[in-house]
């Protein structure tokens, strides 16, 4: 591969998320082509394949990495699959764009870092794609200029219109307000020191089992609150907000408005129904940069250890829930590798 | 009358402003009272008498003017009826508030003016109630600071959710428009020069002969040009809107949000369904206002000059929509007494 | 005094607050007039009185009370003189607005409660002026109506531009959020049951021994979660905002904004700089409210258990601020009378 | 080329919008490759083939399209060659994407129009790339709904910083409202059939010579008013936005805001400076969208009788302007081709 050449990508996994990856690596973003697909349901390999010129179906990892045009790898498997995945690329130290969670817990994730730190540099880049959110990239921008002093505190909304069949306490916290618990490491550049779970009693619409909403309290190690409103069936739409409150101003994210109708009584918009309406050119920005880096021979986003310390957090944040009380993380120290 | 006392006022007409007049001044205001109230039509006159302690109901403005307890005239009348009454108070020289239109032509309110001048002090304030809303009185105070420059171009919106039966392509003009004519000539510290009436096709929903939406322009000796949406069917409504622009920027009121909700995969907010609900404090400073200062002896606000202004702009507007064609407003010199 | 007749109110202290009720008395609502002043400083007391026609100054309370062109007493002094006058108004019978806080603490609060039970009716409002707020008048009727499903959730924002000297801690609580506490029991229509109170590391530009700003969540017995957002050096200006977390849709107030400008590269408009600015009309409101309902022989409004319930929920915060840790309230059953 | 191959590109014109265009297929969008880059000065194509791989410069864009590898001919360079460069790929039969304007006037615009027509098929997209933004492709969508009934007006604003060096009157028109012209065309579905110019008095801060602002006015076959606010010398940034009035509510666009800060007594955001970055993303998909069609073998979008009725429109705003009336556009009976 030359610093110019169109990247040749393996995506592991064609789920919905994986097959949105290849059209997106197949048809919206430059300079990369999806070479191989793999999944352990080889029919459905074969399929998304067929849609794609000189695209090969792989039922293993490790036959897809071992192939002549592939470059890289996109891993879009469910989570307990990421791990060997991760560890087959490290074998043949293959760049990789790893989607969320890292792995699934902090256990399997520091098994990762030990591994990637024993290659001796990075690989991974980790799919926390708010990072890549237009919205999120400004926020981050006007907080890392210093314009309105010391960040105090971050308020964050985050609620869909409503939770597949399933839905769970613990994946409130893993699946919904991991994103939250990144954007926070991330904005503030700090680390989540405990993690305290509220609940008021739960709306009418949520289903049975799951108390929904709940409220998240974060403190970190430079002295910041932050709080999270989780509401999976708020009923109305899809809906990420974040205000930090700093010393000498604050700054809020996620009301942005395109279009401003008067009718029937009523001025306003329409609320996206989903992530992907939301967040559809975050996905698209954050392959592109995977991209750009690996075809510039770098790593950049998010790393294994911000994998590893939301799979902490998101640890901490289960055990407050259950047991009802502030939970402290615990963190290894940080490795000189992800300084 | 001290200049600390209660002003007794005589109500002349007791209509429906007429009528929320006394309410105002009963029931919502400092330092008046209705002394009398005034009607043709004797019974209605003396229900609304009734309701309101130590006043006296009269059919005659005169008779009402006459009375020992009155000490100022609001005028609530029909437009026709203003002159009379008028020029009965001048003969008394009496303080007046004169509700919109000050009478119902240019050559009306000329003989008013003149009446006014031979008085030889100003004794009068017209009700244009918009000078007195909260959003055009910050509008003004930002323009007259001179820091956004030279007002350019002034865009506005006014539309009604729909109108009263027997509405006309004049009243569009005459009742509605004249607002923002006189708000121009306030705003702008200038005077109207030239009125252009455009139309597009018809609305579905506008009653058989209004063409509705109108869109009205509007020239000034100062330079500035100003175009007025008027849409009196618009069905969703009652929104006033203006924005001005400046060398420097633009300022635009009318778009204050109480309250915003998500509900049913929309965000936003109510609008208000009428002018009351608009602009009802905009009457209360108003009629505050009037009584303040005629309690100190004073006469401010909308004078004669700005209702004889506005009726000749009116009659500009009516021609230039009549007859399709751009059409020039004829005004007397100003005369000292209203510079 | 007959239900018509012009309230004669008696304004015990003549401070800030108290004169400039003594102005909104005088010359901005309707059917009250200021009979009497009184002030421990007799210069204070005349030099208010002297602008006002037919005012007299006192410096004791009773004596005020006791003049015969006293109907009604508007208690605006420091909170620690505010039991005995209540008392002694309790003694004549006579109708009373208090300004907040009710007493200093909750047992003294609980002396005025009993005082007012053996009275056997209710003849007090209390000062919780953000109940007379358009926009707070707008979320509850929202709220009441329904229309949204149950609330579970109150976001509140309470932001000073910075705080007056000699600011404390514990004042953080008494004197600020002691209105979202009462803004949560009238919204909700619930009692608050327990306190938290969380602190970030305070702002570089919070003075000395303020530990600035804090996050306050409240629990209430109806299971709704509240959270609270005090900030009173937050440089940029007076900043109040609520949001309610409903079943199916959330409302939000205080973004209200009256005029846009473009200019110098930024789109948007001024923030309040003080109470004043953001809530006059509210007080306006409250005072005109509690004239009419007592020219009506009626009481109505925030009750004394409103005050004792607030003053009761304060003491919480304080200690769950001092503690450290979560703090339940502690309230008397509530008697018939205020039912 | 066959459907799925990827679209080798030639780049016409190397100056600021032709390497913008080189970049954005080299390393934003998806399916092609810029193969070839034309310039009359070899020393500026050189430097910007020098950039891409596989990309050779050359001097004639005839040479360029008659290399193996270009599929296609984007052309950016200045208006006046235009036309040579469209009929020579018309004699290849090559799909293009030709910057705005199709040509300098309505004349040459027919010439072109007619060779497509002798072509006797579509070949060329025309560079209006509002088409693509977001903002106004969800304005297009409502108003085809029928949603809000049929639009009757449509209001514009279109403002610049400050704008470049030599900028004429004649300029404002076909250079900044020919993109509200194309707008109107295409949002309303309606041919423009008359075009007025109103100019206030200049802002003292435009530029000796140009009258800046402007007021455009439009009327359509369908019987829409469209009113367009030009204003290039506003200072404060890049700001464009639309509302449409119609038969049952309107839909404003434009007053998008991602992020809203609080600070030094002002809420509000940042405004874009210029119309990259307003517009960027809608060149990305422009540009993307023809590289789809095309590979597709299809032709989409803006066809060249919209830029034959843009020029017209143009010619007919230009002598609206130089004489001060109301001025009729002059179209030839629209071709079976473009229905």
């Amino acid at each position: 591969m030359t610093q110019r050449g169109t990247l040749g990508v393996a995506v592991i996994g064609t789920g919905r998320m994986g097959a949105d990856h290849v059209r997106r690596i197949s048809e919206v973003i430059s300079g990369a082509r999806v070479a191989a697909v793999v999944d352990v349901d080889a029919e459905r390999a074969k399929n998304v394949a067929s849609g794609v010129e000189g695209c090969t179906a792989y039922t293993e990892p490790d036959a897809a990495m071992a192939a002549a045009d592939v470059d890289a790898v996109l891993i879009a498997s469910p989570g307990p699959a990421h791990e060997s995945a991760l560890l087959a690329a490290f074998e043949r130290d293959l760049p990789l764009l790893c989607e969320k969670p890292l792995t699934p817990d902090a256990a399997s994730a520091l098994r990762v870092l030990e591994a990637e730190q024993r290659l001796g540099h990075r690989r991974v880049q980790v799919g926390f794609m708010r990072r890549y959110d237009a919205e999120y990239v400004k926020l981050k921008a006007l907080l890392d200029s210093g314009q309105l002093g010391r960040p105090l505190m971050l308020h964050n909304r985050h609620r869909n219109a409503s939770s597949p069949p399933g839905f769970t306490d613990a994946m409130l916290i893993n699946d919904s307000v991991v994103h939250e618990m990144d954007v926070t490491r991330w904005l503030l550049g700090q680390e989540i020191t405990a993690v305290t779970v509220l609940r008021p009693t739960p709306s009418d619409v949520a289903p049975e089992g799951l108390a929904d909403p709940q409220f998240v309290v974060l403190e970190t190690d430079g002295g910041a609150l932050v709080d999270v409103e989780i509401f999976v069936n708020c009923g109305f739409g899809y809906q990420v907000q974040a205000e930090a409150v700093c010393e000498r101003g604050t700054a809020r994210i996620g009301d942005g408005h395109a279009m401003v109708t008067n009718a029937a009584g009523r001025w306003g918009g329409t609320i996206a129904q989903d992530f992907v309406e939301r967040f559809e050119e975050a996905y698209d920005r954050e392959v592109q940069a995977w991209v750009d880096a690996t075809r510039r021979g770098e790593v950049t986003g998010p790393s294994i250890w911000d994998g590893y310390a939301a799979a902490a957090v998101c640890e901490a944040g289960v055990r407050a829930q259950t047991e009802g009380r502030r939970t402290e993380v615990e963190l290894i120290e940080r490795p000189a590798l992800y300084r």
